[in-house]
């Protein structure tokens, strides 16, 4: 069964809104076991909405249409469908009744242009609003369409969001009769191509229902394991199959299966293994700190951060003497190490991460050029300082991310020993 | 002139991805006096992008397609596109030379799947890829496609950025005869709808040719106005009057007229009025220190962080007394105080801000709910301390930018008063 998503408005057309109905919509219908074919977002002309929703209904099962409800002038949506279907609309009064309720609720007065939302097209089914007064319809469209269904829906998030999950979704899963399995795996510290280098053969060699998708962000590259197919527990193997090859070849750049964050799966293998941390950061700017930080809970093991920009702060606030700043330079392994160091001592954390680098544009030399990142990982229980040095480009934004990124890394890495000393 | 934006993927379809690039896409073209009919996004099948570019070039002169031009096997635009146009590949050795040089710099190898991003197709203009090695390309379709134009760029939204920002806008700007103003007026502190109230009446009588647009964003409502007309100098003088009656109603809350950032605004100003700044954060985390070290230059005036999310951490690394944080509890302006004042006096800065509040999702009680902040601004000129309490909804993501931003202010309100005493 095939589905395609039509989005009305012209505010999406002008960049004004993102499109995020359609999102909500198309992930939904995902986890029905749904394919979206397509997502088309048009204006609110009558003539165009025409044409969109033919093309959608010659080619899909399922159109969902959103937006052009409302009771305002722009709202044309109920009229293309007529125009198209060449049908007449007919008074819901269930409709009618939700729209009485609500607009009494609210202390408001009944106009003739709010009594129009409880007319509907004819033979549709309605789906009741239960967040708003403009009904949704769910409508055969027949023969001349090959019995194909035309779903609306207002364009008001909550509205439709209420429909989807009360109305549609389980109409839909009266209907379908396939099984689909989803695993993401999460990377750090690999690219696209790299990852596609070292998993290449796995991936000609899928089973026919199952597809790999790499979804890159700019801290890592996420992978989609999607399986589909008429049998429930064939599907899960065939998924787990896949997954398990896939993690055999690359799975030391996997931090999670799930979507779990990078920062939360590190938060939660520091809180198992009862470390706490502290950060002191040059380059990165508190961007460390802010990270560990968005995670809930996170005080639990999240202890301070010295945000060390100026070379006076670095030695008043951790102790880094003067003289290796003078002799290394800021920029440097030495500085990172006496970083973390200080940052150990001053407070008391387990475990203390450092960073210190050249974000950019600016501050370069060729010596220590744009990009440049010394980081340092000192451990209390063994007194031990791991530091490193990396390069990497990007404009200012992207480096401190990266920056940051490898900071966090150094971090995993750290706790991943840990828990396998402990297995 | 039409344009249409196609965006391909299948994590567009499947509700994994907002496509936000479409978005951006949109409003770059608005900005150029371009509009768009049309947004669609499909599957990454060559069969599925062929029909979707082919019935998008019959309707529209210009076709821009983002996503599919990456190094994996999932990427097949390029194919698509030679098969649509039945045009083969050729190299291009400004392609070439970038991927090299990109790939040096990150000390990475070469390899034969990179080397293909510098195949372009036969005819294309290319789009120069700043932020990454994926080439872009400008294809006159021919006389078979109304000669109609095909864009392409990749998917990741950093490099589709930089090549509409420094090719594609500038390459629709020379093709359009109209003139086209805009002035962007960012704010802080206020929402849409508020300052849709102060400013109602202009909107009204505003000259034909000049529409104005709401941008909202997580940290305030940035207002667009735009002329558009067939004589510079009278778009010109006619942008000009509309912005100045906005700034006359909603000045206060205006922090700049341009694109400059709220961060880069305040940089500017402490750089101006020669004072240093120092920060002492709990509930943000390290997230203003990290905001204000995103400005290149700011160790001109960022001296030091403080990320004291323990209360010990608060007593040792700031002298915050602990009997004030038993009194009052972490969350308190008296604490406020202390860490700001402790701040000012440890980091040697001029002006310190401070917050500790309550970004959730638990941690709240009847007293104190998420979303209460309470920051401060010590004053070393004056020996004053400024305080006060905030509350704010949001998840814990959107509450700590917002505690940010409010910090953020309340530092800009002090830089605006001193830049008045000045004047």
């Amino acid at each position: 069964m095939q589905a395609e998503i039509v989005s009305i408005g012209n505010e999406l057309l002008n960049g004004r809104k993102v499109n995020s109905n359609a999102t909500f919509i198309a992930a939904s219908l995902a986890g029905a076991g749904i394919d979206v074919e397509r997502v088309t977002a048009c204006s609110d002309r009558i003539s165009v909405i025409c044409g969109v929703l033919e093309e959608a209904l010659s080619r899909s099962d399922y159109v969902l249409v959103t937006g052009g409800l409302g009771p305002t002038a722009d709202d044309r949506t109920k009229k293309a469908v007529m125009k198209l279907l060449r049908r007449g609309l007919t008074f819901d009064v269930g409709a009618f009744d939700n729209l009485v309720t609500r607009i009494r609720k609210f202390g408001r007065e009944l106009s003739p242009s709010m009594h129009d939302q409880a007319m509907v097209i004819e033979g549709a089914a309605v789906i009741p609003n239960t967040k708003g007064t403009a009904a949704g319809m769910i409508i055969g469209c027949g023969p001349s369409f090959n019995n194909h269904t035309l779903i609306l829906m207002p364009g008001v998030p909550v509205e439709m969001k209420a429909m989807m999950g009360l109305t549609v979704v389980p109409f839909f899963e009266k209907h379908t009769s396939s099984a689909i399995v989803h695993t993401q795996l999460r990377t750090a510290g690999i690219g696209e191509s790299a990852l596609s280098e070292l998993i290449e053969g796995i991936e000609e060699a899928l089973f026919q229902g199952t597809e790999l998708a790499y979804l890159p962000h700019v801290a890592g590259v996420d992978l989609m394991i999607s399986t589909r197919g008429s049998e429930k527990d064939a599907v899960e193997r065939e998924n787990r199959a896949v997954t398990d090859a896939i993690v055999e070849r690359v799975g030391r750049y996997i931090y999670t299966e799930g979507h779990r964050s990078f920062e939360e799966t590190i938060g939660n293998m520091l809180a198992d293994a009862a470390k706490s941390v502290a950060v002191a950061e040059s380059c990165t700017g508190g961007l460390v700190a802010s990270r560990l930080t968005d995670v809930s809970g996170s005080s639990a093991y999240f202890l301070q951060g010295f945000v060390v920009y100026s070379n006076k702060a670095k030695e008043t606030a951790l102790g880094v003497p003067a003289e290796l700043i003078e002799k290394h330079g800021a920029v440097s392994e030495e500085v990172a190490r006496a970083m973390a160091f200080g940052c150990l001592e001053k407070s008391g954390a387990d475990l203390a991460l450092s960073t210190t680098g050249i974000a950019g544009p600016s501050g370069g030399t060729p010596d220590k050029p744009v990009g440049m990142l010394c980081l340092a990982l000192a451990i209390k229980e063994t007194g031990e300082v791991r530091s490193k040095t990396l390069f990497m480009a990007g404009d200012r934004a992207q480096s401190k991310f990266r920056f940051s990124e490898a900071a966090l890394r150094e971090l995993w890495e750290y706790l991943k020993h840990l828990e396998h000393e402990r297995l």
